[in-house]
């Protein structure tokens, strides 16, 4: 349920309906635009009689939100939300680009690969410790080690950290990163999706395989039910019938989830494919519908990587991607966010 | 199988080559590109040993090609195929606008509708006269009367016409339009395929709901395999899990029918999603990923469409749009075929 | 909008009544069963105020039918529709097994596989003589010779012929055909599709590949809608994302279909899975839920068959394979037809 | 790998063997069948030179495993796995019915429930504690109180317990269940997979709503590498096109992983459709098909249950479709698991 306030009420009147509306047992999502100033009432409002809000003075209207989804719906907070994180704006009219290997695998290359996309101006370092794999048997990530050493490239390029996250009793050892990412696998995983809630950091929320649109955004309200408001979601490629690729990236995602909320959404376009030939016509298709950024595997060595290898970039071909990326993303007016 | 030819190779001698290999009870797909000329050898040629080609002094070399799909294999023909249709450049390096209604549904309507499309800057007039229902209660189209409207339509504003074709036998009412549409539901018609081989008619050919890429470029195929060598696919949206909207553009296909085939692919973000507020953001995506046109549903006045009115633009929506889409062909480097 | 009329009325004033509908522009689908007589209306019954025909004294209620579907729908014809054909029942209390070769392939061997699937218990014959194939390099069927091999294995055997069309202009070589097949890839073929609703053959109907429940029925309402209420549905899998199999048989369409509509319905577990070890299992549980028969590929040789050898079984696995159908038919209290 | 022993090979001699083994750093999956033995080598047995296991005299012939799951492989255990747990026997030639609330609601719901289930014939008493939940507003189970009543039902009715977990932090409150179920939504959810792994509890494994087959026992492999060798499959439906059903019961499923596999594997007719009236037919079919029990929702009171109310049955329609089972368990020559 929304509580559209009338113009030029006073700050201390709202404040009182606010006091009046948790009283009732309700939690509010405050949302302040330039001309409008919004109450977004969480919690079970089934029982609450819209006209005992009307009767307040300072309520312009009242209005019941049918979409399950209630602080990620746009109807709760028509603004985009603009996130800033260790400096870097993630939202409308900004850009950004997360690059790195699918896994840190060693000191040296988790350093050459930072260098090399921070030079090529991708804005945060992306890289895998913690791997969810289909095998038991395939390289697990290096684990606490891997965070370790995404702190030190962090230490030496200054590029701020986006690492996945696989169970919540590691919360811990991802106090310094910077955007705890959560993979596809786990997005319906619903006691993770609570302790992130709990959590402050941003979240970097991929997007199951066969999610629904409406599922994707109830598994973001999870975050915001627990009190994190710091979401940012990623569109990765949706499993359909078709072999040549693995996945097919549905750029759909983004005008739908701009039109029915107002969280930032990314694309993967390594994921989504999973073929290097991929990767830059997907960047251009994601740029031009709306992405508020794109996250890219780039290996130094993709032959020899211990995990995606097909669908890394080296070094040379990320630079080359950024070159069209940049213009593409001046083109539609917005700012690509950089290292500092 | 291809027989690349050396270089500076005679005509004549190459003429030899071909006669003799027409002996052997295959047919010849000939490309003549910048630098190489390629033989595709056509049908069984499992029988063929390659050490009798490689005897032939003009012969560089031989390759069995794998795939399925031969004469619309970029191995045998590397260069994009350009058509030129009514005087339209459709292929690499030109942009198509198709637009007009869902169905042909008066003369005053179509006259209306392609005066306006024309003078926004599409380069066809499409329209249904022939409407493939899911029931038989729904209105099937003006059928051979719509026909004469649309070319009552083209005589008046120079557009050529594209129109969908649903059986065989209507083929003799098809011989003024310009392009022949092949609609999703008969990609696998293999008997229309086959009829629409024969004929020389250019074919818009669009995916079928859930064909894989392979399954599209053996539909086009058929048509090659016929004789008919003016075949432009079309994207319109893959069925998936998704209820917010009708279908799910790929995008994907762009890049994968580049990569595997040199034939042009247009995308059609109408029907994908079925909605009007995703023909914008999804044209944009289509653009950038390097479809080679768009065909987009416009209706005088979309309430009172006789069908699909929720996913067609109205008259001052489209020139909107078309003014975004002349921007973007601009800036990808292409040129846009307008009326001439 | 469906009439049911009261108990006891006599025949002319319920002829009256129809009279008296039919000048409304509407035409009727006549349900009589053990206690209740329905009219169906069908065409646009939207104009039609239902007092008028409250009015009338034969009338117990009127009830418009909310699904597109409508002469096929449970609710216009309670009760089971059950087919007679060449002396066979198909439909809720029998069971039929239609077996035989994908593709008719010499006289031989048409002659040889009927009669082993005919002394194995199977009541038709099926056998394709125009095949859909996905390249137009395959074996296309033997065609009109193919027709004539059936009908000699038919004179022979004596078992009634099952075969598919492609084509309306064919439907003259298909006059002594006893059932045609409307093949998945057809299903959506909606001239053919008003072609065989002219027919008065029965029709074979399989489900497209990605086909809803509601365009399935949809597709036997348009052969309804022409006049031929003939149609027996097949439900032969599904396109899912599944690697191991061609296609994920659908079992919910069997009860779906029962709820909804009071067609008969067989499954075709060969062409399902497209792997021969899974024909039997399938078979089981098709059996269990309820289907009214099943078409099972047969051929004398599978290792050699021309076409979907893969999934077909020999002589020897389907007069096995048909023992242990037989028990489960009469388990369910169903009764095999057979040859006669 | 697998290494198969001679036949009437001494133990001891087996045992130097596998102790040779274990010494090249690879653990063993033992499976001693009527005239078989087999050792299963888990690890990295790339190194492994066949030659040096078939210089060994005991050695019959070593095999490599090409899929990537190997412990769970038919390959490494030709016979069926046959648990027992809590006196029921669960796998080859037996059957179960696992039935229950979705939620436990309240001791008088969970009592009550229990009681009727075991008169009907239900081996075990399922009830969700802890309920994963599309919306963080929904209902999410009674959680540890939950699971306290269902040990109180444990103890009236002597029914041993299967309930859901959600998270590895759980895992000492589920010490006195049963069977622990893994929810279709954490299938993948790794983390969770390793500590279900390095537990001894049989775990009931549900499927993915897209996972492919492979993936399906790759997660299964993960509780075996872990050490847990007490793993059953649950098929519950794959997510598809079709709105007219939750989701589209695969029953395929049961024949590919008894082909692949050795594990025994159920299917849950209550989630797969959504729908009360599909519970019947789809447990039908399981049956038939070779499915090794049920898992069945039953709700004292449909209409007010806190979850799934439309796809539980009442206690007097499980009464009824028990006897149906019980019947058709007969029919198939297995042995109904019941109370004790």
């Amino acid at each position: 349920m929304i509580v559209v306030i009338k113009q030029n009420v006073p700050k201390e009147r709202i404040d009182r309906l606010i006091h009046r509306i948790e009283g009732m047992g309700l939690s509010i999502h405050y949302s302040e635009g330039s001309s409008t100033t919004i109450l977004g009432l969480l919690g079970d409002t089934s029982r609450i009689d819209e006209r005992t809000l009307l009767a307040d003075d300072s309520v312009e209207y009242v209005r019941r939100v049918t979409e399950p989804y209630k602080a990620v719906n746009r109807k709760m907070h028509p603004n985009d939300t603009v996130l800033e994180v260790a400096g870097r704006k993630i939202g409308e009219g900004y850009f950004n680009v997360f690059a790195g290997p699918c896994s840190v695998e060693s000191e040296e290359q988790i350093l050459m690969v930072a260098e090399a996309v921070k030079n090529a101006g991708a804005s945060f370092l992306r890289g895998g410790a913690f791997k969810p794999r289909t095998s038991p048997y395939s390289f697990q990530g290096m684990e606490a080690e891997g965070l370790k050493l995404l702190m030190e490239a962090k230490r030496q390029t200054g590029l701020p950290i986006v690492t996945e996250i696989m169970s919540e009793k590691h919360l811990d050892l991802f106090a310094d990163v910077d955007i705890i990412q959560l993979g596809a696998r786990n997005m319906q995983n619903f006691m993770l999706l609570k302790e992130l809630g709990r959590s402050k950091k941003p979240i970097l929320m991929k997007r199951g395989l066969s999610a629904t649109m409406e599922e994707f955004l109830m598994a973001a309200e999870y975050i915001y039910a627990g009190g994190n408001e710091n979401v940012i979601l990623c569109e990765r490629g949706i499993r359909t019938f078709e072999p040549m690729i693995r996945n097919n990236l549905d750029v759909s995602a983004v005008p739908l989830v701009k039109t029915h909320s107002h969280l930032p959404i990314m694309i993967d376009p390594s994921h989504a494919a999973g073929r290097r030939d991929m990767v830059a016509p997907l960047s251009r298709a994601a740029i031009a519908i709306g992405a508020d950024g794109l996250m890219i595997e780039v290996h130094n060595n993709p032959k020899c990587a211990l995990c995606d290898g097909a669908q890394s970039l080296d070094l040379y071909q990320f630079t080359s991607t950024m070159e069209d990326i940049k213009k593409r993303v001046a083109f539609e007016g917005r700012e690509l966010q950089t290292a500092l």
